[in-house]
């Protein structure tokens, strides 16, 4: 597997390790990761709304408004989610803060593996003694933790970018674990962010939920949410930039969060469940935000046209139907569709399907453009195709 | 493949017929079914709600009303379903009727089969021609019809009832085509009932409606709906016995018509996409009767479910999260789940899974009781699972 480059510690500021404790039974991978900063920063935190919830998020959501979002600390570990464990898991969450050494409401817990289980606290108790140990702010301290997230991923996931202003800089940078809800049992998206540009508390939340609801909320691979599913932004200020509310350095900082969100969540998707190719499906002309969400998500997550994906089959006819059944406002007489920007449906009417739209069917990324012609709203969901390795992931494991 | 019974002309006054005329190229298959009653008979129609509607069932959406619900004959093709043909479409669905030899009005098309082509209307006249030759209300008849409508089905699907009345009897019968959206393109359900009882035209409307509500709106197999999903119900009262609105003849009426409805919808399931087992999901307790349906769907709509069930894995993870995710009231600690009887989740808790668990996983039917406990609406749906051979089905095709 690639080595992660260990960008989550470029931002000054953070430190961060991963070490193995032995909860992934039989496997020497990471299976703790902790990242910290020097001093209480200022966090963000966006959690899954299944109603049906993980230990450490409902311990996390607490640390939040007990600290007011000031966090020295963020702990993690896969193997083990920490789900469906009842009072003892509150408790094993909790203790789980309190290893780290500081205020235990300035630290957030994060668990992705399976569930059902209590987390082996002996096991985590070793881990996080040694976690702490080597906290590092170089590559080998960022690489260690990403590793110490990672489950079922193929590749590790991360994104950073750094932003001039006025003769300062700062960085901005985010990984991700997570392929979807794949094997075993469930898994989970965790992702972690770091700047070290300085913001307030609401700022950075308003920001931050914005650029999920932008990258990762518009990502599907089998439209099953996590319980554990967990977004955390660390602002450090150690740049010496101040992001002012409502300049424009803001919107740069925005755009930048955007562009680093969305990066891992294509990332995730590229690795969704053995994935031969991604799809990018853009509803325009719809008559409502809500209908074009509608489309978009129907589509994209229609089982049959995520197979022709994976066969490569331009099936307009999956893709209009679809629109058409979903309760979207829809006329087939004004609804055109066309791939990677080859018109293949026009007003309500098959176009012949060229040698020129097989083949870009076939290409690693397939752009849908399913045009509505009934209003002015759009949006865009991406998702990847499902084939054999999917039922394979999901179905030739036994709980 | 199994041979049909040809139940659909058991009750009395109705022939069939059933030939092949070339429209599925390269096979000699029956591709024009006809279905005739001897005088105008009341007739009732549910059709697809998709936008995308093909042209037999706007036609026949007419023709029930200028006919008033009197209907002489239905017509139905394979291989061609004439659906995103635009006016030409219209044209060939009218003259299909026409083609009969009585008042088109007083005749219902339906097609399936290849979209986006027009129907080849020369071979259309000339398989009607001998179709109506060809008339017979023995079991050559029926049968004959039902392997007209068929196309991916591997299996034909049919159910009959009779009921007796003060030394009376009438039958019902009913015949169904589809395995869900299946390859090639869009596949669709075709649903023919005859009975001999007599009925008057909204009562018969009004029971159908109830009986697909409860029967073929109960499954999903993709969650995909057809542009051409027609469910058409004829009563000729040829046997002298009238069901009174409101009596109890009717509750029996209505009872046996959802049972021969059911038979069939939970066969399109059992043949659904190469399907190894199917599974009901039956969801109690639930708050309202919408979030009951809610639950349900999703999570009997969900492909980490469906290839868990395909893979026999007793996952209540994936089916309890669905549940929290959807977006129905749901309480953790209220919520339970058996399979088969057998409980594996009781009240937020997981409970120790069995070998008898893991056997009866294995089933070719199995039961989701998931119970919310948060109220008294209840709900279900029948699905099957998703594995190999769905992939193979839908991706491999070239459209």
């Amino acid at each position: 597997m690639k080595r992660p480059a260990g960008v989550i510690t470029h931002p000054m500021g953070f430190s961060a390790s991963g070490v193995a404790c032995g909860i992934k039974t039989g496997k020497e991978a990471p299976d703790v990761a902790l990242l910290a900063a020097d001093q209480p920063v200022t966090a963000a935190a966006v959690f899954t709304t299944n109603k049906v919830c993980a230990a450490p998020v409902l311990v996390s959501r607490e640390h939040m408004k007990t600290s007011r979002g000031r966090i020295r600390a963020v702990v993690a570990n896969s193997g083990n989610a920490n789900a469906c464990t009842g009072k003892q898991g509150m408790t094993d969450a909790r203790s789980t803060a309190e290893l780290i050494g500081v205020k235990p409401h300035e630290v957030l817990v994060a668990s992705t593996g399976l569930i059902g289980r209590p987390l082996p606290m002996d096991k985590m108790d070793a881990g996080i003694r040694r976690a702490v140990e080597k906290l590092s702010s170089d590559y080998r301290g960022g690489a260690g933790f990403l590793r110490g997230i990672m489950t079922t991923d193929r590749f590790p996931k991360e994104s950073e970018r750094s932003i001039q202003v006025a003769g300062k800089e700062f960085r901005l940078s985010g990984v991700v674990k997570g392929a979807a809800m794949i094997a075993p049992d469930m898994a989970t998206m965790l992702s972690f962010v770091t700047t070290d540009a300085a913001l307030g508390r609401a700022q950075l939340q308003k920001l931050l939920a914005g650029a999920v609801g932008r990258s990762f909320n518009r990502i599907t691979v089998d439209g099953h949410m996590s319980t554990n599913d967990t977004c955390v932004a660390l602002a450090s200020g150690r740049s010496g930039v101040t992001v002012t509310p409502g300049g424009r350095l803001e919107k740069k900082f925005a755009a930048a969060l955007e562009d680093v969100l969305l990066e891992l969540a294509l990332l995730i998707v590229r690795d969704g469940e053995g994935a031969v190719r991604t799809a990018e499906l853009r509803v325009s002309g719809a008559r409502s935000a809500a209908d074009a969400e509608l489309a978009a998500r129907a589509v994209a997550g229609s089982t049959l046209v995520r197979t022709a994906l994976f066969g490569g089959d331009p099936n307009w006819g999956r893709i209009v139907s679809m629109a058409g059944a979903c309760g979207c406002a829809f006329t087939e007489a004004k609804t055109s569709l066309k791939i990677n920007g080859l018109p293949i449906y026009r007003n309500g009417r098959p176009l012949p399907v060229t040698k020129e739209i097989e083949k870009t069917m076939t290409a690693d990324h397939v752009v849908f453009d399913l045009s509505l012609g009934v209003g002015r709203a759009s949006s865009v969901v991406y998702t990847c195709d499902l084939g054999h390795s999917y039922v394979k992931l999901n179905a030739e494991y036994t709980t």
